[in-house]
């Protein structure tokens, strides 16, 4: 199943370019062609002849088009390759379904609602940043006192934020605050939520009642109401007693894969991300919608520039709301003196990206290539199969705290550099995109997705392990950001509005 | 010293108004004049004659002008009373310095940078959100097995938060950031400071090393560069035992009162806050101001519309200062979205606030009487003697954090609702409005100004009692948000720019 180090790599069948994964020099053999010049680390050669004006295909994908013509083996860069004013509308742009895969089961908590939970927390969630410290503590107290009690339970979740008062009362900053947070309480993952206020505070508890639920799964109460911090945490501990006896009876069973959601983050990318761990995030996403499953990606600012390419793989109306989005980030962006310019640094230049599309596209990768079911605002309930787009920033717990929200029930992250992250109450698996960092944090990494470079894994081999991983971290196997303990910090709304 | 429930008062010797503390009706007296009108609890009421332009008085302050002729026992409302356009030039606007206080000392710990703490905490600090679990799991485990054996230190306060990455690398939101963590860094309330960071963020940790103080009193290191998670918490158990070895060594001793600064807030104000705690605290504010002490006002969002008597009392240079932030805030609200009015709403003018002017006023009165010395942006060093302004949100946590990070090593926090707030290292003392919240969360609040009321207790003496409390408090007397372990959740730097 392994080899040698590999000398380079074709990220996609339909891939006109090579990727040299070391440096290689004029006369070499590659991929069936001879060099016709020397390929740094990490750059791209033809493999295929490209006529000046032929599409330049990376990830399956047009990332540019050749500016002078291109003979199989020449080194394909910013002399020879630029991007293109006008789309690609290669058919098989469109999207295309991986194989079936053949595990199509996991063990999951089957709620009434018919969404299925991959753990079974129970969350205390503050209305506002003013019952964060009370929230924290009722979780602190409950770990200690009811957990031993209660062994069908995964632990008492705080879910805590600097939001929630100091704000508009409506508008879309306030929009998004109730849409997490409706969408935490909601979440599979939770056998029971207790929900705390202060009593004062703009984001008051009224709006976040759940009528769905009986009382032995939900409390909801204010500090104010109840005389004080050390009564509340009291208090809360008499609600729990029986939300915790109703959740500690949900037991694990066999559902179908179609029930994962999954969340796909980067961050701490490096030079191996675009060519490791995200295209194998990309194949484990692609088998996971193949079994029916939902799979998110997010993260707008990073996908900037390679939009068209989604839309390409949307219908109209989701394309339109990509396209919405997009302006809507320009607008934000230039409003508060940002920019979204994602064109590639200098350093990026060096190590081999050419455009801006190539960039976007080795994020793009973790959607691997199936068509694009449907856009969703930020937090949104995603209820639908498939391929899916969230907006988001970029920043990674902002982003998956949305995919969350939105209904996801599995994190899975890539990164370079070494990400700590957990969100809570979903597990979330670390890819490392090269093995160096596997090895030097084996605390936090969950899979060495640089196997595909120091032992010549494919893509599609590395695709089914992750995979594999999922499943087993869906059915409860514990990832090491649960081991550590993240999770508790990494809860954060994206704060669209100004603070008042 | 107290009195039966008063039915009137008078706020500051040089109003034209006293106010109704129960229900008036025309023909009683009241501060030695004859109601001509029933005057509604709250409402204001004619104390000398005002004719038709002439000022209107309260808080010792020009709140809006006569519009008809007011006789002595007059109901004053929106029917005869309204803000002027040309701003007052009174004399007494200038600010009048209060007498002496009989106590001129505290016990602190004096540092060698020669300002004093109030308290000696280790921090733990998070350069990023990413840091943030494990910097918590530091002081956790540090609270646990390093506290027994250093009983000379407070315990081990994180500081962590949502920010440091996804997010541009200049500009005004990025520089807030930086100082407010370097203000944490250099707090004279901490004893030492472990700064920990992942590696690989925007806010990169080579800001922040500490480079006055010796290797035995601040500790730095990134996740990324020791092996992961567990092993960052193990690195930091090892660097923390000279840090607290040295520490353990701190005592207090006698210190002048000059070496205290004082961070005003209110939150969850009610119609008591404006007469009740806000002017008692003006009072104690006046006493620190006397003594040599710094105390400071914010919250610009809940001044608008009382800024130019802000203004009268200071210096040209501080002047324009305050104009600039008013104008930053215009434009700041504008451009997202929200809006600035402070206008009293319906419900405030049934209560029987009148004008922008009256109701700012009643946040201003906290800030007492003393001349402004000074105004300085968020989180910006504030090094001087006397009553400064520091540009902030209104929003508590935002808004004390800053505080804090310009140097408070003390927070009075007035609420009338019932406030649940800490703000570690610097202790922070809750003085309730009104009686009742301060029998109804006995758990919370630290002071009860509702005996202004209540009791007649007067203004000046209710400003003594607070003074006394702010003093023991900083020689060591624990507030009760310390008592419960409130602070781990309220560092809330402000967010000014994109999320990315
Ligand atoms: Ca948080
Ligand atoms: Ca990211
Ligand atoms: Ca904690
Ligand atoms: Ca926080
Ligand atoms: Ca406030």
């Amino acid at each position: 199943m392994t080899a040698s180090r590999p000398a380079f790599m074709h990220l996609s069948p339909a891939d006109t370019v090579g990727i040299a994964l070391r440096a290689l020099s004029a006369g070499e053999e590659a991929l069936g062609v001879t060099l016709g010049a020397d390929v740094p680390l990490g750059h791209k050669f033809a493999v295929t002849a490209m006529p000046a004006g032929a599409a330049v295909v990376k990830y399956g994908q047009v990332m540019g088009v050749a500016t002078a013509d291109i003979a199989p083996g020449d080194h394909v860069h910013s002399h020879n390759c630029a991007m293109s004013d006008s789309h690609s509308d290669r058919s098989d742009a469109r999207g295309t379904l991986h194989a079936a895969p053949a595990r199509q089961t996991f063990e999951g908590y089957l709620r009434p609602d018919g969404r299925v939970g991959t753990r079974n927390y129970i969350g205390i969630m503050a209305s506002v940043n003013c019952s964060s410290t009370v929230c924290n503590a009722i979780a602190d107290a409950a770990n200690r006192t009811l957990l031993p009690r209660f062994p069908g339970i995964d632990g008492f979740a705080p879910i805590v934020h600097d939001q929630g008062c100091g704000m508009a009362s409506a508008g879309e900053g306030f929009d998004a605050l109730v849409r997490v947070l409706k969408g935490y309480r909601d979440h599979p993952n939770f056998g029971g939520v207790l929900i705390v206020g202060l009593g004062c505070e703009v984001n008051q508890l009224t709006l976040y009642k759940r009528t769905d639920w009986t009382e032995e799964r939900i409390g909801i109460f204010n500090i104010q109401d109840v005389g004080g911090s050390a009564s509340a945490v009291r208090r809360a501990l008499d609600l729990l007693e029986p939300i915790c006896a109703a959740a500690n009876e949900d037991r694990r069973s066999e559902q179908p894969v179609s029930k994962l959601v999954l969340g796909m983050q980067c961050g701490g990318s490096d030079g191996f991300s675009g060519i490791t761990a995200n295209p194998a995030l990309g194949v484990a996403s692609d088998m996971l919608v193949a079994a029916g499953g939902t799979s998110i990606l997010s993260e707008t600012p990073e996908i900037y520039g390679a939009e068209h390419l989604l839309i390409a793989r949307a219908d109209a109306e989701t394309g339109r709301k990509i396209e919405g989005m997009i302006d809507w980030w320009r607008d934000y962006a230039a409003k508060n003196g940002a920019s979204l310019d994602n064109n590639p640094s200098p350093g990026n230049k060096r190590g081999g990206l050419t455009t801006i599309l190539e960039k976007s596209l080795g994020a793009v990768a973790k959607g691997g290539l199936s068509p694009l079911a449907g856009a969703f605002a930020y937090a949104e309930p995603i209820r639908i199969p498939g391929f899916v787009y969230m907006d988001s920033p970029g920043y990674d717990p902002v982003a998956a705290t949305g995919q969350v929200a939105s209904g996801a029930n599995l994190i899975a992250f890539t990164t370079g550099r070494g990400s700590c992250f957990g969100a809570k109450p979903a597990p979330s698996i670390k890819l490392a995109s090269n093995s160096d960092l596997a090895r030097r944090m084996p605390e936090d990494m969950d899979i060495d997705c640089g196997v595909v470079i120091e032992e010549g894994v494919s893509l599609e081999e590395m695709g089914q392990r992750i995979y594999d991983l999922l499943l087993d971290t869906a059915s409860g196997k514990k990832s090491k950001s649960e081991e550590f303990g993240y999770g508790d910090n990494e809860f954060v709304p994206w704060k669209i509005g100004a603070t008042l």
